[in-house]
């Protein structure tokens, strides 16, 4: 929201309230688009007043082109969450695109708040997640049209395994799925390396290496 | 599962309980895939025994390619949903495909159980939703690579407003969302034709044409 | 709460916070009565200070006598939800009141957000809902002390089959149970007739005069 | 369910799956009306199959006449949850109608699983919750046609303040509310007097009186 | 986080939702740590600005010696719930420490919104429940590092059968369980004596000595 | 249950429903103590027949003394979750003890399914969880009594920096918190060096020796 449409929205909220007898009805949920000026609750934002939501609030065209890429997991990564797609707020659903290059990897990482469902609309890709309990990794090769659900929490992955680029649309059961990237986690962030170290068992060298990769020098 | 399938089922996992020590392990809940063969509950259906799961159990193929067409609709639709699909059971996730030649018309409808997020991969729709508590009409025109979000319960509609053939996916917040086409509900069922004019306040005649027009003499 | 009370809450509350070292236990949730001044969320309106609370907001008389008559339904509604009974916040209930004089119907229409258990006090009632995967209509005659239930989101109705007037209460499992009128949804609002036709293959005359009943011209 | 319906139910299944080629489609969850047979889940019990359903599944009569009288409290208690009502399962709802002669007590009591919504019919009340953490109690004096909500998990009662016989019908937010009457989980059981008054604090003799009160020599 | 690094976020975020056009992705909710000055609501408190969390909010030190005494029950409670410990919102625990001199006793109490877990870490208790159906009281003799379970909602009591000092520690499954002891919710609050022993045939005499034995005059 | 007590369980609840006219209140949910001979349900084990309950299914030991050493973490796991312990079935809760001895450590590990609140009963700590969205670490020093709380599915750790062992205990907001521990997933399974090296960035040499050291030859 604009800061000159919070403005109008200051003005306007208490003028509808005298004009429309019937305005309390205006606030039942059939929906509950989020403010996003106002403090994020354990179950998502409160909700914009709905004499200020219009068709544009449940409408997104952030996935209709490639995401900024990632590298170097040389990918470009498109979201729709509810902090771009306020819509979505209160509905359970988010989604992101990503388009995979040639050698582009989703590299192991996980949804903490939401289980994924992926769907190919170009391209080849091996995908998989591993169980918490027994280890087993639950991998399958991928096509155009082809459908594959990573349970919620749990660590997966995505790689191009084709000569021609490969893209993918994933829908999630929430609005903020949250994103855990294990790299990212473990090597780009202020513990030392030596702490690394000691809580994943991989030789300091080659963390140290790492953080340097992941630009943290 | 083929029944052939369900008897070594029946064998199997007793003499993996023996055999293995950890095998209570095996049960956990990372995931529950659909026991298809036991009784649903309000929670989703029981967990398969871990030992029968394997990789195709997160994989589908079913929105591969075009569903079976639905006349007088003019779409062809696909489902994914956990009847298809048993590893989304739990999870929170079920998708659709639907396939638009020109004219084609999805026409207003619920999803009792989960709201609906929905990507265009090819084509033009007209899409929109109508609120509960103002009757107000949320309206776009979506072209190839938009989202568009319905809210839980809420009538909402897409038709195809170009030339060519229109293809677009939903992702559901359940893997079991339900689908109360309002047309069906009405004119295709054993409701005798008074009742339905009755309760719709559209004349009788009409009534009693649709109820022909779907099937219903 | 009498207006004079209201201000010596405005002024003790501040004090109280100052004086009490434990006020703040006054913040846990036995309850949270509605502030219907602040945003709505996902889950419920903010709580009211519980020092603002007193038994009055518990209580209701908005179902003590026959609501609006809603015409044409021939039926007059009184509602006890959460917008006014703000007590109702966060537990999972409210209620209406529906009054039938012979001939009085409420038409086809769903509760986006709760299911309803409907017990008749006065007369007979036809009551029944449409299943939405088989169509089929699950529909009973009611006489006093009857009860019926409706599932969550699927188009349900009842009418009067007697020949005095019917007095029903419902209770529904949400503080805000949402209500879509089919008619209304489809006739009472700004979508063009002619889009209505082709979402419902209802002729485009018929759409016309209905419009005009419902009072869009 | 009679033993001999069982019975039936067990052959019809099968042979159901075999002449029905969308007979899957049947178990998807419109609804999900108890099988008592089964055991009981966390989230309620398992789905009788759909073929199986009837409309008698959603209707009772169990409220249309005074339950049986509870002595020593002089009121009469009929219930409609999940056990009577198996339609109810899963829809987070169910229902008791209670009949007071002058006199007539429901003790304190808690139901550790529901929010309870009263509705006065007949007669005169008076009615109240205690909060958990001022132990302030929240009492109204209710006549024909009030309404009054008493919150998940605490401690309310109502009793007749007429002349005459009052009657309240109530609502809970689950189709198995429980009912923890606390005279009875103190006085009406198996632990030792001397242990109960060690954890209430009444006198030792008035522990005793009280058990055999309540028929526990 | 050290205090200097605190200052440094206070000048740094603002800064940085200039510079950063993704600074938004910062709200996203791994965790939603309680706003304490805001409203509550059904699922929780408002989440602080993630800014201005730090990995104090994540801990408590409130549990690491005996809280104050509570006479006439002879035990020390020191509790971490949300109000204390604002890292637990929305994350569906809480803690409290009990130490319990020889004679100690927990009284019957209910948690109208949690399950418990009980620890024995020194000492010798008698803990049980007593079922809501059946009035069946569930008792064990507990020692050090023994397990407990008490079920949401059911009243409870622990008490001191040894002859030194027990401690026990115990998890609650939402970050604010709520407490209704039994004794204050009958004998400590302003209903006359009479109505509390209408409700609880409790004879009048001992109503009224455990009101003065509960400070009410 | 032993296979013995499994037979006399067919045998008496059939008797039992004869014999008992109120049998049919046994089986409501005060609680739902798991029956681990059926099949896992999203929501949880179905519900052990009442009958057959006793206070041993709310109670273990199995903290009471350190559970088995890991090596080559260097610390004892015991756990109490629903697979050792049916009581906690449906409560939302589980609990584990870690016993550390000098330089003992619990590696970066997610729980995919609850939160964790940690408690050390003796020794000193180092404990903390990094952000998805940020990848900051939240760490702190925790001694004898503190506790610390880590959100559901982010990646966290503790070990002993201290000289002398250190004990903690963990409750789980769910009875089947699941366990995935980094390096078991990543190392210990069945994919091939090659794979995560490209899923994780670590040199292949490294992975080989780190899939040696976990004992995947």
């Amino acid at each position: 929201m604009a800061p000159k449409t919070a403005v109008v929205h200051l003005v306007l909220v208490p003028l509808l309230s005298l004009i429309l007898p019937f305005s309390s009805l205006a606030l039942t949920q059939d929906f509950c688009v989020a403010d996003l000026l106002l403090s994020d609750t354990p179950s998502g934002y409160p909700c914009k007043p709905k004499a200020l939501v219009d068709s544009n609030d449940f409408y997104s065209d952030a996935l209709s082109k490639p995401g900024p890429v990632i590298v170097p997991f040389n990918i470009g990564l498109a979201s729709a969450t509810v902090e771009q797609y306020p819509g979505l707020n209160g509905l359970g659903l988010a989604a992101t695109r990503v388009d995979f290059p040639p050698g582009g990897v989703v590299p192991l990482h996980t949804h903490p708040e939401a289980s994924e469902l992926l769907f190919v609309v170009e391209g080849k890709l091996s995908a998989g997640f591993i169980s918490a309990d027994t280890n087993i990794p639950y991998v399958k090769t991928l096509k155009k049209g082809d459908l594959f659900v990573f349970p919620q929490g749990l660590l997966h992955f995505q790689y191009n395994i084709g000569n021609s680029t490969a893209i993918a649309f994933a829908a999630y059961s929430s609005p903020n799925p949250g994103l855990q990237v294990t790299d990212y986690a473990l090597f780009r962030n202020a513990l030392p390396a030596d702490v690394v170290a000691k809580l994943t068992f991989i030789v300091r060298a080659e963390v140290e290496r790492l953080k340097r990769f992941f630009g943290i020098v």
